[in-house]
């Protein structure tokens, strides 16, 4: 066996980027995701999952060749091909749907949460390894109910977490509505070219952006006046209006559906809003909090599973990180503290168990925690050896339990109840403690 | 972007030894987590979790450099040392305890759920990527205590699975115990030979290991006579009787702490496990279904803490695959269907929303299945075009929700309750839904 040495003090860190997760971060991860599960299992979707690693190949596919050099690849040999740890999901959801498409549901609805991995050099609020929430619907002919629906499941984790209207906006955009109004602009042809330097369009000085619009012949007057004409129409079908003729029907549709839904006060179209994966090709979203940072985003890709070898199939998501919300939910003072987690995941101890000193009660102990865990009790001990009797109960009520046990006898206990601080007036045979401290009604 | 050509099928499939979960599979997977994760919150463990891939030599310090082969590696340019995905946990949890020993509680009681990822050529119940649930106890002072905690917590997760003492043994043995016997039946010096020799008897053809047994000065007779009296002992301790004078101590206080849990009848001293990893110390023990298939193993690692620049630490634990668990229950037929699945993990619809058929009705859909939702509902609704309300109804029946709702107009629903399959005697105002149909308690 080695020894440690100097040599291993890189050894024994997690490497950049990537994280430990002691009981306390664990527990403020698992709040997250467990916000993140109910309000999909809530609005109907079924979990799904795939490998950690897929076929190299398989990324290439969707993002192009550029994409290898952010990923994690490795070889085996023997003539396997390369792998690659997952950058996202959605190509393995286009795998799944693609498979399987003919006996799939229309709408599909999945979900999935796990991590993923890109191998770009660790900078502040980057890292290497995180944890990512996708929604998805696939299949669903009703375009803008669908692109509602991914977007109302988006907002109820974020309103299940205590965030409103003032902490975050939904900018949404439609990339056929720009489509359409670049090529009533004057940019013939495949939009692509206008869509990318839109996108780019808040990084570049505002000559050089107008330059390179002339050169695709683009009236940029012209097309913002479209744009902020087809955002007037969505803000008044928010709002309520009944829009005859709309000049950009699948955005005035899907506010529509926003305002049944009751979301109006989330939303807002903004044209600049393009987002740079060459795959969307309708409806786009962010999720914008205190006006910069994107929380999520996501949008409508009709040729991925196709791509994928499946049926043409529309289809609808969106993905958000574990890092900008956390940051986020901290600085709004939204993420409660360890004790409520606790309690919000059902991780407070039901009962701590402790011997009151005497050698009868000590000899009492394992026996009575392995009886109240038998019968579904979360139980805790003390393990300490001291037989102050007061430090122990400071043990107990440290631990977030219900109720503290304390061992009298190899015979008795007195049960003393920490949430209301008051003990009960008899003492308990311990044979019957596991019926008397009966389980919570939700266990 | 790129058409699917015949070359990309490979692609479009799970690399070998992969799984894909769609939702019915990944509900099974949930429900065996699940039931991990409660076990050991029952048993007073903390979750933990680190990195998916360490530093290559991270795995090395604690097994050598021959687990090279059997790693996922992979490198990244500009001098940054090689990584590996986790084959195992242990070595992240060594590493997570070394760093943080001073502040850490005494002892600590950590578990760990999540995937491990082994290289080897795939083959029948050998994954590549695979589930894996550790329990871990380190600090503990009274040994034979802890060691049967460990033991306690991988039977009530056995157990609450359904699985019974006809079904598995936890065979348990000292590697303590065998190298006190191994030296008073003339083996001398470094005991490795001897536990070496003895992993591999059940392989080899008995003259070949006595052939060997005896190259290594070991009086075999005396040596199976020495255990076959530890067991003895271990026995009649499960069984209630005090053993004075105990050959092996250790054996018989670990068989003493069992009985006064209760798991007598799980547990049997069989000399012949010793598990091959070389860094176990003291007790190890195997879960073995039917006579042969291991379910789950671990045991005691007294010096692994401080190989990763930790204080010599006491250490005690396990691991259990998801593969052979589910393999196990599958076939003793306790793998709930998925009906019953859904409803242990809470993903039962609580309401099912359709219209009778009328464009008023038609009209409320989404509004009212958004603000069920919102009431934190788990509210599903049909998608499809038809209005037969028999073949909707049909439909909420087969989701498996508790309630589904029919709106008979844009102002008002009946209620169908499908646990009882009774309707509610009065139509109800939509607007009042949300109270009416109340979350379970448990929500």
């Amino acid at each position: 066996m080695t020894t440690p040495s100097p040599t291993h003090k890189a050894t024994l860190q997690a490497p950049t980027g990537t994280r430990d997760f002691y009981p306390a971060d664990l527990a403020r991860r698992r709040f997250i995701e467990s916000a993140w599960r109910a309000a999909s299992v809530r609005h109907g979707f079924d979990e799904i999952d795939g490998p950690t690693f897929e076929h190299l190949d398989l990324y290439t596919i969707k993002s192009g060749d550029g994409i290898v050099s952010e990923l994690f690849s490795f070889s085996r040999s023997g003539g396997e091909k390369p792998y690659a740890l997952r950058p996202e999901f959605t190509p393995t959801l286009a795998r799944l749907f693609a498979a399987r498409a003919p006996q799939l549901p229309r709408p599909t609805k999945w979900f999935w949460q796990s991590t993923c991995f890109r191998a770009e050099r660790p900078q502040r609020g980057r890292l290497r390894e995180f944890l990512q929430w996708n929604c998805d619907i696939l299949g669903s002919e009703d375009r803008a109910a669908a692109d509602a629906e991914i977007i109302a499941v988006c907002v109820d984790l974020l309103s299940a977490l205590g965030l409103t209207p003032a902490d975050v906006t939904v900018k949404i955009n439609d990339r056929a509505a720009v489509a359409q109004a670049l090529a009533q602009a004057g940019l013939t042809g495949d939009p692509t070219p206008g869509l990318v330097l839109l996108d780019k369009r808040a990084k570049l000085p505002e000559p050089e952006f107008a330059r390179h619009a002339a050169a695709l012949g683009l009236d940029l007057a012209r097309f913002d006046g479209l744009m902020a004409h087809a955002a007037d129409q969505c803000r008044a079908a928010l709002a309520g209006h009944t829009i005859d003729n709309p000049a950009f029907a699948s955005l005035s549709a899907l506010a529509a559906n926003l305002r049944q839904m009751g979301l109006s006060a989330w939303c807002a179209v903004d044209p600049s809003i393009v987002r740079g994966l060459a795959y969307y090709t309708g409806m786009v979203f962010e999720v914008i909090a205190d006006g910069e940072r994107a929380v999520a985003g996501g949008g409508r890709y009709d040729n991925l599973v196709e791509l994928f070898g499946g049926p043409p199939t529309s289809a609808v998501g969106f993905g958000m990180g574990d890092v900008v919300l956390s940051l986020l939910l901290t600085e709004k003072k939204l993420m409660p503290d360890d004790r409520a987690i606790a309690r919000a995941l059902g991780l407070a101890p039901h009962a701590f168990v402790l011997p009151n000193g005497s050698p009868e009660a000590e000899s009492a102990l394992v026996a009575t925690v392995a009886a109240l865990r038998r019968a579904g009790l979360h139980t805790r001990r003390s393990y300490k050896t001291t037989r102050n009797v007061g430090k122990l109960l400071k043990e107990a009520a440290d631990s977030g339990a219900h109720f503290a046990v304390i061992l009298e006898s190899d015979q008795e206990a007195t049960v003393k109840d920490l949430s209301t601080n008051t003990q009960w007036p008899a003492r308990v045979p311990l044979a019957s403690l596991p019926t008397q401290l009966k389980p919570p009604a939700s266990a």
